[in-house]
């Protein structure tokens, strides 16, 4: 008997298979070749939304408007004919050649779409030595130069969600509100930022849920104006009177993820509210947020949006933020499929990416605040056809504790 | 501070770094490039080497005989920085291309070799777009023709385990061994397969550690002549007097990992002996393994030390086995850089990769028994100068476990 998570697994997994089949044609693919091997150690971002499912050898997965089938060397089979999203699952013993051609043969496809991207990670679930390998095998048949790169269609699939997937996003969010709060509750003076770090953890733990990135750096926790910025660890800086707390911290829920940042004042004694300029920098980053927001449009391009926000803080005299507005969340916490960012080199084409009904992105401007530290926040929206809605909401005022 | 793993990572991460500048001219490289992004969706494995750190961003490792740079966007830094493996930590905003032109102009390498490779999927851990991206950035450049698929050199840097990976290896085993003893004292009539499954769960739980590949199907369990056979989740086959039972089963402990089969048979009341034809397999299994162990030296190729269990097997009367003989094992579990397996077509180049000294394999020929069930055993050895040496060793004769 699957469990009920399988169960629901296997029923959103067709249910994207079918969306997939569904946009196929809008994007010029007749068919829509997945191939991993040792999907274990070199993952396709792409497969996790049909099968939970590991496999050792090189393994293929054909997508029609009409069909879907699988070639699966024998010991690999056994679990994706019990998931029962493919309609046809073959095996083959010695090597897939045959039947590979075979099943090319027999879709004809003009155009076929291979997960290869330049500028979207999560497109780009093909390795090279398997596009070398793809070659080599299609070499002197017809197929051999109908492989295409799927970017624009998997950024589509990914990034435009079904209500189940919005769903689960939303119930991630409210479980790590909820989060935010017990640990905002727990925050005493003299704890450090790997302490703060540790009482979330115990938060995702009790829920039995990983982290929405690696844990080492999930939360990033900033205890006021010396801590290293970005990716890193929590260190031992500790909470003291008239700090600035800032956490950065998402959960995955039925394979979905969270993504928020919250910031905290704490107040010396005798005083209950924050310095000028921290409270002027908070409201201002809540103004850059609340535009972007409004501008978050179907059809509107991802950079677009970003430079709203961007040129907000930098002519209220803050110094430029050096990453994206804002990204799409769903699987991945950087869900691919084009980002509210910068047209910097870095980005390539994903800040041109246009915004779709269905998409759910991050926003996240920030401030950095000599003196102080780090001033972020970041809430979670989905863009419906009258604009962006939202999922998550931080505090309209600095929160301000008061531990003396 | 570190913790003690953390520290011991770090050094060992710097050992293997010295082993692959050791072996760059032997395999005609002057420079090693790995780029990674979004590496905790699209890992790269020969990255976890040196560091156990995911990047966001587009990131590059240049490594060559004197000098091992990392370039990485500013958010990225902090904690390849604090690793401490890589001589030089370069960082970009904007975009990394500028500082990457200016890195191998510096390096001057006639020859990079990049992670790809049509066969061996643990060296092939550049995406397709990633390698698109590297043609584009290095387009009109004299770098752009240096680029070389690797896969030779990752081989070997994978395959030839250094003394301190081989003792964790050998860490692993005897744990798991200790596992199996336990799992099989709690073997009971009527027991499932899954029952035993979760069994060597808690094993793994209570050490702390992650099973050796997906958890759903490790360890495999086949109870009796009726069940799935594979990559497949234990089933509901119960445990009966008479009954043959087969696990699979491997953790990852300080990050490599133990590969062991081993088998039970249940005596029925008033006996004490398993039947004949039963017997007889599991022997034919041992003198298969201790074949094949004779002939896994320095130099000979994989197929042929396969031919040698499979030939005896066939000869022996029993259906050939439909995989290989065995694989690397260290890292991963199924570790890349050669197999001990045919000649077949799946298997590509793999079959032909020479045995080294210091190379870690599994050997688990296996018989399908009518009437029985699977026999098969699978033992892990270290390939030394004079011939294989056994890290682990399953009883000579069938264990036969009394539960009447």
């Amino acid at each position: 008997m699957p469990t009920a998570t399988e169960r629901a697994t296997t029923s959103l997994g067709a249910q994207k298979l079918a969306q997939a089949q569904s946009i196929l044609a809008e994007h010029d693919l007749d068919a829509w070749l997945t191939v991993v091997r040792e999907s274990k150690e070199r993952p396709d971002p792409t497969l996790r939304y049909f099968l939970d499912v590991e496999f050792t050898w090189t393994t293929f997965f054909l997508v029609t408007e009409r069909n879907a089938t699988a070639l699966v060397a024998t010991f690999d089979a056994p679990d994706v004919e019990k998931a029962g999203v493919f309609d046809e699952v073959r095996t083959y013993k010695e090597g897939p050649k045959a039947a590979l051609l075979e099943m090319l043969d027999r879709a004809k496809p003009r155009r076929i779409g291979i997960n290869v991207s330049e500028d979207d990670p999560l497109a780009d679930g093909l390795t090279a030595g398997l596009r070398d390998y793809l070659a080599t095998v299609l070499a002197g048949t017809p197929h051999a130069d109908r492989l295409v790169p799927a970017g624009s269609f998997i950024a589509h699939l990914r990034s435009v969600k079904l209500d189940a997937e919005r769903q689960r996003i939303e119930r991630a969010i409210e479980a790590t509100e909820g989060m935010f709060d017990r640990v905002r509750d727990a925050i005493a003076i003299g704890m450090t930022a790997r302490e703060i770090a540790a009482r979330a953890h115990s938060e995702a733990d009790r829920l039995g849920v990983p982290t929405a990135w690696p844990r080492r750096h999930c939360p990033t926790v900033t205890v006021g104006p010396h801590a290293a910025v970005g990716h890193v660890a929590p260190g031992d800086e500790k909470v003291t009177p008239g700090c600035v707390i800032h956490m950065d911290f998402g959960i995955v829920l039925d394979g979905y993820c969270s993504d928020l940042q919250r910031l905290w004042y704490v107040a010396p004694a005798g005083s209950d509210q924050a310095p000028d300029a921290v409270r002027r920098a908070y409201a201002a980053v809540i103004e850059a947020i609340d535009r972007s927001a409004r501008a978050l449009r179907p059809g509107v391009a991802g950079w677009e949006v970003d430079q709203i926000a961007r040129a907000h803080l930098v002519q209220s005299g803050y110094p430029e933020y050096a990453h994206a507005l804002g990204h799409h969340l769903g699987r991945a916490v950087h869900d691919g499929g084009g980002v509210l960012g910068p047209r910097w080199e870095r980005y390539g084409q994903e800040p041109y990416a246009p915004v779709r009904v269905g998409n759910v992105f991050t926003l996240e401007p920030s401030v950095w605040l000599d003196g102080h530290g780090l001033v972020s926040l970041e809430d979670d929206v989905v863009v419906t056809p009258d604009g962006a809605r939202f999922l998550s909401r931080f505090p309209r005022e600095l929160p301000v504790l008061r531990r003396a």
